[in-house]
């Protein structure tokens, strides 16, 4: 197949990710988010919010892995951040669709798209940590717009958002701050976030 | 206000992006596509098919200009490309809109997106010529991926979408034919395009 060809392929292939609900209110308080308007939120937040990661970041390689990495979830959906038995199996199920999503495309793509997926998910380099500080912040941004009610529903623990959170000031010192003191705390004294 | 206030600010409003409905069918030919999902998709396609740019592009200016070009509808709505009334107000509405909305954010920041959004809508730049280029081809692809029923529906003539289209080669001229050859020209020859 042509080069041109498979990325056609590839491209036409993701539009599925528009169907990935996530366990996230929008802000209207009514529709569950999805995969790409989730990844397309993230996107635009690093371009304004760069200038808070801890080190500095490539931005285009920060944004590019925020947009690819939730793709594997066409194949293995969506797994909540609190489901432990979810949990369990997310890995497998990941790699197996991150092989065969990233594929689609001409050899020297699927090789990059597959490397910055594995660096998101590997969280060494800044570019990942802050990735990763956006993924956590985006949807407690979102539960706390919307009174909570995700955590209600789901019985959250403070002490799972916590250990969820545990390497979020990792990328981002103001950002964690920022997101405990004025989404987490007050969620919690309002009996929204179980202690 | 305080800096970080003001971008938090923004960053909730600009959520309302995925509430705004287009006029073009997800590839699973159910679902109408919303802005935030659209500007997810162009971003991708613009990590990959950057090299079809007639012009060396910046790979990061070009995905941002394509992540806020649509935030004015938030405001102005979405304006179907062939819908003759709603184009002649269209820049009006999304002047307006774009004054409000990019200045929720920190001084110099609103400035560079507000500067961003005109380079997009002035087409002047290779980096504005090929959003344009992904603006066009991202949902005539997704039109041909579904048999066409859009253009069917709003009983779409050629020559309107040749019109749309007439600088599209100034972006990309291998995305242009690629266009032409594979998603226009089958639909016209099976009708779905009236000539």
């Amino acid at each position: 197949m042509e080069r041109i060809e498979k990325q056609m392929q590839f491209i036409l292939e993701i539009d599925k990710e528009k169907q990935i609900k996530r366990k996230t209110l929008q802000s209207n308080g009514k529709d569950f988010e999805d995969d790409a308007q989730h990844a397309w939120h993230m996107a635009i937040m690093t371009l304004l919010l760069s200038e808070y990661a801890n080190e500095k970041i490539d931005v285009l390689k920060t944004i590019s892995m925020l947009l690819i990495h939730d793709l594997v979830e066409i194949d293995a959906g969506d797994t909540y951040a609190y489901d432990d038995q979810g949990l369990k199996t997310q890995n497998e199920r990941e790699n197996l669709a991150a092989n065969r999503i990233f594929n689609l495309l001409p050899e020297d793509q699927a090789k990059k798209v597959l490397h910055l997926w594995n660096e998101f998910e590997e969280r060494r380099t800044p570019e990942a940590k802050f990735a990763r500080v956006m993924d956590n912040f985006q949807p407690v941004m979102l539960n706390a717009a919307t009174d909570g009610r995700m955590w209600v529903e789901n019985g959250v623990h403070l002490e799972k958002i916590l250990k969820r959170n545990e390497k979020t000031h990792e990328g981002s010192e103001v950002l964690w701050k920022y997101m405990y003191e004025h989404f987490i705390i007050p969620n919690v004294e309002k009996g929204r976030i179980k202690e």
